[in-house]
């Protein structure tokens, strides 16, 4: 039994020594119906002005705005509609004093045209239609270039390619799209008392949560994983599966097994594979034990095996790690300041996170844990959609401090919205 | 040319109109390596009490507590290990008086075992330990049922199946889920001045990206779309289309064709097909025209063809209508209230949706606009992680002003995690 002395060290240079790793995956391309998600792994250039060409912004009639001057109320001054096109038809007619051409949103403006009458605007006539008020040159005109010019970057390589992008990379022709690889995984959870989903219990013995549970992370990220089991426990099967999955993965990821007690084997894998450890403690409550160590190009992420610390070490540090190895330019979720709905007296040395309720009532943000307060409390992370963080220190927290929320899922805030 | 007079409604009763309808999606079952995301159909009850039985927190020694009565640093009491188990095993043994057992986090405690003494604790004996504290009932003890007992409803009908509630569901022993279905959605993008992302440029036309920004929408909540093009800009084809996608789909959305223009037939063909119109006029910028209409159990989406307008109507309306067709009861994003960093001058009387980009430094929440403010602006959604919300009114805001923000992303907020 040896009883290794560790040094705990701040989450933020914990982070730090994860995302400063230059792992890095390849390039590749993927369809552009395939590309949600993905990081763009080029800069993307305008290869032509957006709008292509000036347009209407409106269904109405294009003309030429130095015949609308001296219009109004009292002088109505008519025009005759020479032609008639819909968006994506061009007009061959040039148009002369007085003329005007029915246009369509998003229509080509005939040429001499440089303002749109809207239809509202307009009453109809036999030939045409009559106008109140004079036009500036460009009114209503969407002119070419004034959104995006030829030459521009669109889209920074690093980016997270989201539907807007998507669209962007749609406008500019891209069917296949410059990206980074997702990493492929292997999940292991370590522990001689975890039975499998299917499994009837057995005495002294739970289901294997931390496995499905960190599929599910990585499967909200559209990564696969591969869920490994460890047969017997013991160091030598064990090593053999963390071999098998480091061979077969860029990121290996094992649930329990991390502290150091008899039955567990990971500080002793990671000495056998020679591997770099980056930590192996953390000023942090739950997952103090999280040890993130780096072999033969693989992460490897030993994560507590008690679920919340588990899950608290996924948001933590792998899911950044993660964006990063894609190449990723900004890899954090939302933190916002909220008002504690609860006292934590106790003080504490280290860091806590807390599986917490964001709610936004559309004046102020407030936070409360999500059930029971241990680390082992699965149920709590499952009604969570948010993590509290609550900074070490001398003093406990009062309900009515203002304390920084990660929010760690996308939607499903609330049952209203308050505009 | 029918000049169709149209009463626009407030935002949040439009959104109303679309949640209250009474479609549904039918119950079925998916792999619990697949649920994450989708709806839960039933209330999940525990079977058994969480944790199941007296267990170790820690790695230490079982003992009883009251054999420690009276320990102090100059009165050490001796302890002689008995058994030695892991996670997952059970003691055979009955504690004595003055007995341990050695014991591993997760563990259960033996019988007649009511603390753990944490290995640091102790100091080692050739027969056992000896500690110098005494300890009371249940110290470092993980109390059976202490998390969740038999019968607690521990994940709700309509939750949203987060890792957390995978996890949970792991716990429980199911493989098989009983969710909501996802919809079938058909996306159809009108217009005939679209291309396809494969296909040349051509005088006054552009590539179709609402279709491709859809399906990403979609493909972020795990929801496969099929596309649909219309070939002929007529009426009849138009609909010919809209009643295939129809047939083949729980929802049908629309891109463009929702204006009153000449070309805009979307009216016309709700009319066709006998579909209540719930709104055909909301008092937003962008996406005014934004009409949402249900015809024969299928919602029926007419966005605008204009690209932000299309993005905003989505978020706002039909993600919403998603959820609550998955039997979701929360289904709104986050909203925060941000200082605004632009001026935005000009008072508006309808409420205006800007692309933004929010910023949390860990202190304040900061929005921009993420580009060129016009509803075109396809780029300027591709940078955004966020929607402000500008009420409407007679007054315009400024640099400082408080505003409402949805965030729109998931992640990726910020480069560095401010802790």
């Amino acid at each position: 039994m040896t009883l290794e002395k560790r040094q705990p060290i701040p989450v933020s240079e914990a982070i730090q020594r994860c995302t400063n790793q230059a792992l890095r995956l390849s390039q590749t391309t993927v369809d552009l119906y395939e590309a949600e998600g993905f990081i763009l792994a080029e800069d993307i250039v305008a290869t032509y002005d957006i709008p292509r060409f000036n347009k209407s912004p409106y269904d109405g009639f294009a003309i030429r705005s130095q015949d609308s001057e001296g219009a109004s109320g009292a002088q109505r001054l008519a025009f005759k509609v020479i032609d008639h096109i819909g968006a994506g038809a061009v007009s061959s007619e040039v148009l002369s004093e007085r003329e005007a051409v029915r246009i369509m949103t998003g229509a080509e403006l005939p040429k001499g045209a440089d303002a749109v009458v809207m239809l509202e605007q307009t009453v109809q006539t036999d030939e045409g239609f009559t106008l109140r008020k004079a036009f500036s040159q460009y009114e209503n005109v969407s002119l070419k270039g004034e959104e995006t010019k030829t030459e521009d970057v669109v889209l920074k390589k690093g980016q997270r390619l989201n539907a807007g992008a998507i669209a962007v990379l749609a406008t500019f022709g891209y069917r296949n799209v410059p990206v980074f690889q997702k990493p492929s995984v292997g999940v292991i959870a370590t522990g001689s008392e975890l039975l499998d989903v299917e499994d009837p219990l057995e005495p002294g013995k739970i289901r294997n949560s931390n496995g499905p549970m960190i599929h599910a992370l990585l499967k909200k990220e559209g990564i696969d994983s591969e869920i490994y089991k460890i047969q017997q426990d013991d160091f030598e099967s064990s090593l053999a599966v963390v071999r098998t999955a480091m061979e077969q993965h860029d990121i290996v990821i094992t649930t329990g097994g991390v502290s150091v007690g008899d039955f567990d084997y990971l500080p002793d894998i990671y000495r056998a594979l020679d591997a770099k450890v980056l930590f192996n403690k953390v000023a942090m409550r739950p997952g103090s034990v999280t040890t993130v160590a780096v072999s033969e190009q693989t992460f490897l992420f030993g994560l507590s095996g008690n679920p919340s610390a588990c899950y608290t070490g996924f948001e933590l540090f792998v899911k950044p790690s993660i964006y990063r190895m894609m190449g990723a330019l900004r890899y954090y979720p939302a933190l916002v300041r909220a008002i504690l709905m609860e006292d934590f007296k106790k003080a504490n040395p280290f860091t806590r996170f807390v599986r917490a309720i964001a709610t936004f009532d559309g004046r102020a943000t407030t936070v409360k844990p999500s059930g029971f307060n241990k680390s082992g409390a699965v149920v709590a992370i499952a009604h969570s959609n948010a993590m509290m963080i609550l900074p070490g220190g001398t003093r406990g927290y009062s309900m009515g401090h203002q304390v920084d929320v990660l929010l760690t899922e996308t939607e499903y805030y609330q049952q209203d919205l308050y505009l």
